[in-house]
């Protein structure tokens, strides 16, 4: 159960905080935190409260940026992407 | 000149791409894109914008996110920082 995916949205920062900690105490060896747009900013947060207040035994293994292309009626956006990808230290 | 380092706040996000092509035309091997708060995601668009559309050869070398402490009159508050460093590819 390494494919664990938190993503990032409009909720409560806490809410993703609490889902990121449930899926490490039901197993799994990481989580990856993701997020695009505005949420960027709420997924690092997610990521340092997560190791820092409640599991200090997690470890940042990677973080990726990237960009998607969204198709909307007009016209196609790009939208940064963000992901963070959380590990049991070893 | 490896240690230009780009502050991204609240002005236009060409702004900070301007400035980060500045630093690799001027020379430097290396820029890093820093910003806290919700300042994060834009730091993450002026990242996708200099390699995207118009330094190709420019690479991600590292990205780190941490939390910092600011001490306001009535409590401290904590707030997410992230460094992205963009290098000239090999």
């Amino acid at each position: 159960m390494s494919d664990a995916v938190v993503f990032v949205g409009t909720k409560p920062i806490m809410n993703y905080v609490l889902a990121t900690l449930t899926q490490f105490n039901e197993g799994a060896e990481s989580v990856t935190v993701k997020a695009r747009g505005r949420a960027i900013s709420r997924a690092v947060d997610v990521a340092e409260i997560v190791r820092n207040r409640f599991l200090p035994g997690i470890n940042i293994k990677e973080i990726k940026i990237d960009t998607e292309e969204l198709e909307s009626e007009q016209r196609r956006v790009n939208v940064s992407t963000i992901e963070i990808v959380l590990e049991k230290a070893g």
